[in-house]
């Protein structure tokens, strides 16, 4: 069998991994798929900072790639997204499959790529774009089509996640865990992406829309980060047998959805709890599965190098479009509304430590029909009040806080994290 | 386009769900394969039994599914070894495609089946032959070519990870733990195939298959399992810091790989610590991909039924062989000795109350080079003498403990765990 060649678009760190893995792997790949996979040319922007590269291999000229009719299938692992989606889309309208690692890409201009590939009958994979090494969106696109999934669930962001299991583990505030995840490299010069949850955001976009077959929009995820988290919060929840998380969900009710990125409070014997550091995890429901749940690194070279790679030898194994992009795929759907979903509740209210304040902020959630689990009193400066609610709407709950933040005695703003369910 | 028409061997539990399931996905099979799929034929041994099943479904004949040329592909979901291995070659060997759900049939007749697929040019996958709803299979065969997986521990028999469960929560001994699955439903009323660890080496014997490209036979799978551990060893390793497990290991160092079922001690910091009851998970290793866990129900009729299904539409969507079967695909690798093995060890002697009695210990474990990290001592009529070793090679440890064994203050035969380790 003649050498599957292969093109790249870009040769950093994702595209020289690949490249060194394809041809560490050569033997396994020709046992796999009965033949060899070359790379056949890379574009980059400037040659001379890839002095490791083979001699040949590096162009600037995107028509090379394009106009090459023995290049079958690119990998784009440059990120950007222009010129890359323009890239992109002059592959799938040459008639190349695409690989693509890019998640701001897919989920901002996702449904222009799928159409492309739709129409001219080739693939457009993106495995790497979430969550790296784990093959998560290959298990909702392949294994997953009839499982009912209705619920998905992730740690989505190393980040972050590193920056929370320092602060339960070192007692250390959000600026100093920060801090210490950029001196690790864990966290970049600027982390606004990444701690206000917008990466994480563009993850779940791609993973509601490719289990639930709709699409869902990235600027249509609600999503709040760990900037604004206060390590008092942590620790309470601790206290209270809980792991503070910053979970993407992706929600399916009867024929409406929502995506959304918030901290979470999850319960110590919930498997997401125990996901530490740097690592990723995303959990599957739905009624023919129970829960599936995925684990492993969600960023890194070789890492993310694994799941190009992955797609790349899957378009060279399947055949037309590749398990989606079928006409109709994408469905139109509702919307589930933020405030309709329900769960327990963590609150905090920062108050004055007036006589009568917790049964004033009891009345505000029994008003709205929220009803109290637990109650934590702490003195500090002024009073904390901390409560766990028993299952309630989000609206109502939030209502009653906003309330009870506009009363005289609270100091600051009321603290609103949901409660992770397992059952749910 | 025109329904892809498949077939079915059994119309038990797993066969009916399978075809609840393609009813009930239609809508989202069409999305995301383009057509319908329709299930043209159940071979039954007696349609009498399945009163449910739609008219003219199920037939007696199994020429009629053999024969039928528009059938491409048939889902094997009887279990047994006999007819079911001469149905599935005699399909294969007509062009049609396979999916199975039979670990025993893939375990011990794998390189009969696969050899008759390649030779046919057509597929034979097996998603729902090892844990269930947990899409390991594919996650070997198709993401991680690239990824040197060299390691792959599982928890892969949901039966016995709910009798150790339950042994640590209740306190319960090993019969009466099995007596309570039993009457669960987790247990069949034979369970020597679950409790003897069985089952699990027909799982890692497939496992280790396609982890390295290499035929490991079911009989060169060394097991034990869970019906010979006393309740005294789960409660000291739960006192140390760990849980027990019955752990499948498939290892690969060099060019030797060697696949093993034992019961071991899991620190509880291991994600495969936290898998309680019927789950199952498995951590593949990988240099480029760190570790990679899967996690999920590992039985069950519907969950089983999803598996075959996603094995049924990947056949649909790919093409060939189907990752797979690419001649030379299965090499020839030597196998690592389970005495080469290293890990630290736990070690349980039951002794007299003599003086001097640790030290011959301590020594005959010195002599073989095997060096203690912690000890405890507990007077139960005579003594337990518990030992975690340091890292030290398998072959040592149990020469040392044999060697106890044999001394005149040993009072029943030495335990020997070994230590499942994250980083090795």
């Amino acid at each position: 069998m003649s050498a599957t060649r292969i093109g790249l678009l870009g040769y950093g760190n994702v595209g020289a991994a690949v490249h060194r893995l394809l041809d560490g792997g050569a033997a396994a790949i020709e046992r796999v798929t009965g033949g060899p996979v070359q790379v056949a040319a890379a574009l980059v922007r400037d040659p001379g900072r890839h002095p490791a590269a083979p001699g040949g291999l590096l162009t600037t000229d995107f028509a090379r790639l394009r106009d090459d009719a023995s290049i079958s299938v690119v990998a784009e692992v440059m990120g950007g997204i222009e010129p890359t989606r323009a890239h992109v889309l002059a592959l799938l309208r040459s008639g190349k499959s695409v690989v693509s690692a890019n998640k701001q890409l897919l989920a901002r201009h996702g449904e222009e790529l799928f159409d492309a590939a739709e129409e001219h009958g080739v693939q457009l994979r993106f495995e790497a774009s979430v969550c790296a090494a784990i093959p998560v969106v290959k298990v909702l696109r392949e294994s997953m089509i009839v499982s009912g999934v209705h619920r998905i669930d992730g740690i989505v962001n190393g980040t972050t996640n590193f920056i929370l299991s320092r602060m339960v583990q070192t007692g250390a505030a959000y600026a100093d865990a920060l801090a210490e995840a950029q001196a690790l490299g864990y966290a970049e010069a600027d982390p606004t992406e990444d701690v206000t949850g917008a990466d994480a955001a563009a993850k779940i976009a791609i993973l509601a829309s490719i289990a639930f077959h709709t699409r869902v929009r990235l600027e249509e995820v609600e999503h709040a980060g760990i900037d604004r988290l206060d390590l008092s919060d942590v620790e309470h929840a601790a206290e209270l047998g809980y792991a503070t998380k910053l979970i993407a969900s992706a929600i399916q009710s009867g024929s409406a959805v929502v995506a959304r990125v918030h901290p979470c409070l999850v319960a110590r014997d919930h498997p997401l709890a125990a996901v530490e550091g740097a690592f990723n995890a995303v959990m599957l429901r739905g009624e023919s599965i129970r829960e599936v749940i995925l684990e492993g690194p969600g960023a890194g070279g070789e890492e993310t190098a694994t799941a190009v790679i992955g797609d790349l030898l899957a378009v060279i194994g399947t055949r037309g479009t590749g398990f989606l992009q079928h006409d109709g795929y994408f469905r139109g759907l509702d919307r589930l509304p933020v405030r309709e979903l329900e769960s327990p509740f963590y609150l905090r209210f920062d108050v004055e430590d007036e006589p009568g304040v917790l049964a004033q902020v009891a009345q505000a959630l029994a008003e709205r029909g929220a009803s109290v689990a637990q109650v934590v009193q702490r003195s500090a400066g002024g009073v904390h009040i901390v409560i766990l609610t028993h299952r309630a709407r989000e609206g109502a709950v939030r209502d009653a806080a906003a309330a009870v933040g506009a009363l005289g005695f609270s100091r600051s703003e009321p603290v609103v994290l949901p409660v992770l369910e397992r059952g749910a």
